[in-house]
C-alpha cells in the first residue's frame, strides 16, 4: 500500500489528525482552539452561560454586562472574580457584585441562555450529549473524497446571497452516494446555525435521509454546530474553517466524521477518518 | 478638491455606500444581506426568536426543532405555517403544530431567547434600540484612514490563537488619535460576540475611553454586533467582513461610523463617512 492509498486510519488520540494534501492522506498534529462554557453570575443570579475560549474571563464578563446594557460603566461594578475550579463546587464561573447601592441598568434579559447548572464544564457537556445521542454506527469508507470536494465546490457555486453581499453563511447537504449530476441542497443565512437548520429542515421536508447525508458548512465548527448535526442524525460533517477542541471531542465521542479546512481540494480530518473510502485518496485518478 | 480628497460625504440613502479603493473614496451602491427576527411557536408556545435572513422560514423552523432535539423526525409535525405579515397581529412567525398525540421529545430549552413580543420586525428593533441609545454626537473627521488600516494590520499580527488554530475570531480597540507605536488592545475567542465583549471589558478595566475608540472586528457585522458596540458607547466600528442591512440601518439611525470589507487597505463605508478625516484619503502620502 503506497502512501497515496493510506486510508481508514484511526484518529482517536487528542489533537492527532490526518491531513489530505497533494493527493495523499497523512498523519499530522494540530492545535485546536479551546471552547468551554462560562457562567456569568450577577449579584448571585445566573445571567447567562456562554460558550467561550478560556482566557480573559473577567474582561468577558464585564464586557458582556456593558454591551448588553446591564451596567452603565465599569464604575457600577464593586467586585469581580473568576473561579475556574472547585470553590464551593463552582467552576467556569465569573461572579460580579455591583457596587453598593447600584442596580442593573435594565432588567436581566429574558433571553438568557443558562444551562441547568450555571457551573458546568466541557467534559460534562460531552457526557450529557452522549447520554442523549447514541454513537453513530457509520459504515466505513462510505465517503468518496471526490464527492466531498465536489459538494464543497457545488455549495460555493450556489451561494447566491454570499456572492451578492459577502455576508451570508452557507450549509449544504449531499448524499455520499449521489451521482455527480445531482445538485446538493444548499441554504444560506446570516447565521451559521440558521444556515444549518434551514438545510436540515429542507432535507427533512424533502425526505432526504439525514443519516446518509454529508453536511458541508462555510464557517467554523463550534461545539454547538457539531451537536446540532448529531441531534439531527447527521454523522458526517465537513467545513471550510476549523473546529474547536470541544467540537472534536464531541465528534470523537459520537464516532462522527469531522473534517475542517476543506479548501482547494485539501482538508484536515479530525475524527472518523475511517469514513473515507479506501483507495480513494488519489484524486488524480478520479 | 480632487477625487482623492473627497471626504465627509453623506451616506444616508439606503444601500448607498462609499468605497475606498486605490487611494480614493467614491460613491457606490451595495447589496446588503437581509436580517430580520423570526419567532418560532410550537403548539402555541413561543420557543425562540432568531435573527435570520428572510427566506425558507419553514425549513428553518423545522430544522431548528430537529437540531435542538425537540422533535424526533419530520413525522412528528402535523402542520407548519409561516406568517410574514399581519394575520391576527402575527408577523415574522412560524407556527408549528405537532401531529396528534405527539409531545416534544424533550422539554423546551431553558435557554430560550424570546423577545418581549415573539412577533416583532426589524424596524421595531431599530426603534427599541434608538429609544435606549441616543444618537452619537461624533466629531467629524476624527478617523485617519492610516490609523484604521494600521489597526486592522496590528490586530492581524496579534491574533496568536488564530494563527495557531484558524478558529478564533478577533476584536481590537484602538484610539483614533493613537500614536503609531501604541499597541491596540486585541482579544480573541471562538465566538465573535465574546471577542467583542472581551475587548470592551478589557478597555473598561484599563480606563480606555470607549467613546473615543475605534472597534475593529474579524467577522461580519450583524445587528447584534453593532447593537453591542452602541450599548457600550462605541460609535466607530470597522470589520473584515460585510454588515447586514439591519446592522447598517441601526448604524445610520445612531449616527455611527460603519465600515466593512476592510482588507488590503481598502474598505466599504456604510454609515458615517463624515468620520473620515478630510484630506486623509491619499494613503500614498501617509
Amino acid at each position: 500500500m503506497s502512501a497515496h492509498e493510506r486510508a481508514r486510519p484511526e484518529a482517536d488520540a487528542p489533537s492527532d489528525c490526518f491531513a489530505f494534501e497533494n493527493g495523499a492522506l497523512s498523519a499530522c498534529s494540530r492545535d485546536l482552539l479551546g471552547e468551554e462554557p462560562l457562567g456569568i453570575v450577577l449579584d448571585g443570579e445566573p445571567v447567562i452561560t456562554l460558550m467561550r475560549t478560556p482566557g480573559h474571563e473577567e474582561d468577558l464578563a464585564l464586557g458582556f454586562l456593558l454591551t448588553e446594557g446591564l451596567i452603565r460603566s465599569a464604575a457600577d461594578v464593586g467586585a469581580i472574580s473568576f473561579c475556574r475550579e472547585g470553590v464551593a463546587g463552582a467552576r467556569n464561573e465569573v461572579r460580579i457584585h455591583l457596587a453598593s447601592g447600584v442596580k442593573p441598568a435594565r432588567p436581566l434579559p429574558a433571553h438568557r441562555k443558562v444551562y441547568s447548572s450555571c457551573s458546568v464544564c466541557g467534559a460534562e457537556m460531552i457526557e450529557e450529549a452522549a447520554a442523549r445521542i447514541a454513537p453513530f454506527r457509520r459504515p466505513a469508507g462510505r465517503i468518496a473524497l471526490g464527492d466531498l470536494f465536489n459538494l464543497a465546490e457545488a455549495m460555493k457555486a450556489s451561494q447566491e446571497l454570499f456572492k451578492r453581499t459577502g455576508a451570508a453563511h452557507g450549509a449544504a447537504l449531499g448524499m455520499p452516494s449521489a451521482r455527480q449530476d445531482s445538485r446538493p441542497l444548499v441554504r444560506e443565512d446570516i447565521g451559521r446555525h440558521n444556515a444549518l437548520d434551514k438545510a436540515v429542515g429542507a432535507a427533512a421536508r424533502q425526505g432526504i435521509p439525514l443519516s446518509e447525508s454529508l453536511l458541508f458548512l462555510s464557517g467554523r465548527l463550534s461545539f454547538e454546530m457539531v451537536a446540532k448535526a448529531a441531534r439531527a442524525g447527521i454523522s458526517d460533517v465537513a467545513a471550510v474553517s476549523a473546529p474547536s477542541a470541544l467540537a472534536v471531542a464531541l465528534g470523537r465521542t459520537l464516532n462522527m466524521f469531522l473534517a475542517g479546512f476543506v479548501r482547494n481540494r485539501m482538508m484536515t480530518v479530525y475524527s472518523g477518518a475511517d469514513a473515507l473510502r479506501a483507495g480513494n485518496a488519489r484524486l488524480s485518478e478520479e
